[in-house]
């Protein structure tokens, strides 16, 4: 049978280690699982209690398709809890996670052919969303003189018609402070590049909270999540803000596409939105696991961390250790029985010489994979 | 800010119809709901109780993209019982909805600006969603003479690239039989279109069971769902069986496009499917509905109805009472409190002349909105 050519994306190259590692696993051995991008923390207890309340009191059936009317009020009000800021309910839909939020935003703002500018290092799948709905991802190489942010300098010549960043960034964590914010989109609406905002680790910061994208202009489409910071990730929901004139138009693609978002999604987001001093103490582990982390990685090999202002990941550049970063974590895997993530996923140009540890897990899981590391590197050295 | 030509897709006119009945149920009315696409029945009970023990069992965080593997298995045991089939769980991938299945399934397939036949009356997102991926929506006309359902003789000089076809169909309910469906499966594979077949309302037919196009052949994409035949509609869960080689294909552009279905609502559908006879009641209900309203609607003026095979619907040619469906349509809700939907959502052609009456209500709703129809309709050829 036929296929496309635009269907043919990559695969994520963490799905290989997270398949070694179940395998190793099966054969007995313990493995401290570094490569995953989720919280090891389950919903919110508000939020799975009200589900057990809604099964027996709901018929649970399609809602319609920019959300449930309190939770679009909800998620409006964490914007003033949050940054302070007054926003319109009709401006929010909900998605059925922001890998929903991607797809209508771009569907919503570019045809077919058109340039989209992601930062590389970058989550994997902007560049095979782009690809798969015939757009050109443009890859914009950033480095440590930004942040691994994009900036705008490297706007010039790209004649970009979008530009998405992330803020806090995966791999990185690296965050994109109010002034370089706005220095960013100033630049895109100067252009004519329509700007998107990827939210999706707000709340997850170790230094001080992270600007939203509305705190500088309305222009813009915020995609976010109740994946991360509200430990939500299988429950596939999420939400965006989108101009007000463009609400429509993101309705009319939400009804067609799907429908709406898991109602019982819906219904675990809405208490989760006040549970926020339980997801605050699972913040407050992030935060234990990365400063211990930081301690430990330099002491096993890896020094070289970008910023690691947010998120749940440190990026850790291993050019001096391999040139082969799928290697070193097959190597990982093996001797020290760490699963860590190869930069490749995140960066085809230089991630071979790049590793992404995840902390998201429990915090006794990071130390024992920190003695790991470190035992890996002293015999490392010793051979 | 700017925005796409393709993300300008049609609303579906039924939420006009809703938002009406909605704002007079609001004003203290009350409105009989025949124009709702979904059951009014909650999830199968053993399934609503699987979600409770997972609730405090499980983080339910992200499934690996193709689907819990003890669902996909019994997904695949499905079709032995259903229909005899021996299928291999490997080819099953299961989605959030079939609203997913048909993005996965067109962007495995086809490429930007390819052709692909629908046809008419049809579900109005298969159209939109081809119009949002960049393809060309082929309208094929079908009439009486074919059940209102594509025939190898619609598609000479069409140069399609691919086929959808839905049987029982949404608006009319008719279906394919089997030898109907072999030959245009196997027109399509002579002239290299793909096949695509749309059986989410397999399992409501009343004149035997449905023919799935896996028992003609395998070099097909079948989309199916668990929103109707086991009333899940607001967990968006659903499946797809596609060609061996083309597994690996969906699997990635699934891992980028959604990460997975939502987990609670996978582990409701695997506890779903060993409820079927609680389904079954509910089909006893539709049959129950359809056949008083196919007693009722031709007492009030409603008789020339599509072969009325499965689904829960019932079309109905309105052309002798009128040349606007919507203001019918609204004169039904405004005189006799009926809520239903205009045909411009299915035939944007000849949708005009007629209206969907939807009987996946209750029976005692149905009786209700067959006696108002009938009052109706004497007061009119009384005026």
């Amino acid at each position: 049978m036929r296929t496309s050519s635009r269907g043919e994306v990559d695969p994520f190259i963490v799905m290989d280690v997270a398949e070694r590692a179940r395998i190793a696993e099966a054969a007995g051995r313990r493995i401290v699982h570094m490569e995953i991008g989720q919280p090891g923390t389950a919903a919110p207890a508000a939020a799975r209690a009200a589900v057990a309340r809604a099964l027996d009191a709901e018929t649970l059936g399609y809602t319609v398709a920019l959300g449930l009317p309190a939770l679009r009020a909800r998620i409006a009000r964490l914007y003033g809890e949050w940054y302070g800021i007054d926003l319109d309910p009709g401006r929010v839909v909900v998605t059925a996670g922001s890998s929903a939020g991607f797809q209508l935003a771009f569907l919503s703002l570019f045809d077919a052919g058109q340039r989209v500018g992601i930062g590389d290092p970058g989550y994997p799948s902007y560049r095979n969303i782009l690809k798969a709905l015939s757009l050109q991802p443009v890859r914009i190489e950033t480095g440590a003189d930004t942040r691994y942010q994009v900036a705008p300098a490297h706007l010039h010549g790209l004649g970009l018609d979008g530009l998405l960043v992330a803020s806090p960034a995966n791999p990185t964590g690296t965050v994109l402070d109010r002034p370089h914010l706005a220095a960013l989109m100033a630049a895109c609406a100067e252009a004519g590049t329509a700007f998107v905002s990827d939210e999706i680790y707000h709340g997850l910061t170790y230094g001080g909270r992270a600007t939203t994208a509305l705190e500088v202009g309305d222009d813009v489409y915020v995609i976010n999540s109740f994946s991360k910071f509200f430990s939500m990730t299988g429950w596939r929901v999420g939400w965006m803000v989108v101009p007000a004139d463009h609400v429509r138009r993101v309705e009319r693609l939400a009804q067609n596409l799907f429908i709406c978002a898991p109602h019982v999604a819906q219904v675990a987001a809405l208490a989760a939105l006040d549970a926020q001093d339980e997801m605050r103490a699972n913040v407050a582990t992030y935060a234990r696991n990365r400063a211990l982390l930081l301690d430990a990685l330099p002491r096993a090999g890896f020094a070289r961390i970008a910023p690691p202002d947010g998120a749940f990941y440190l990026y850790a550049d291993v050019a001096h250790l391999t040139d082969d970063s799928r290697a070193l974590a097959a190597e990982l895997l093996e001797r020290a029985g760490v699963a860590v993530t190869p930069g490749l996923d995140f960066d085809p140009v230089r991630g071979h010489r790049w590793l992404r540890f995840s902390y998201a897990g429990a915090h006794a899981e990071m130390i024992e994979g920190a003695e790991r590391l470190k035992a890996w590197y002293q015999a490392r050295g010793a051979s």
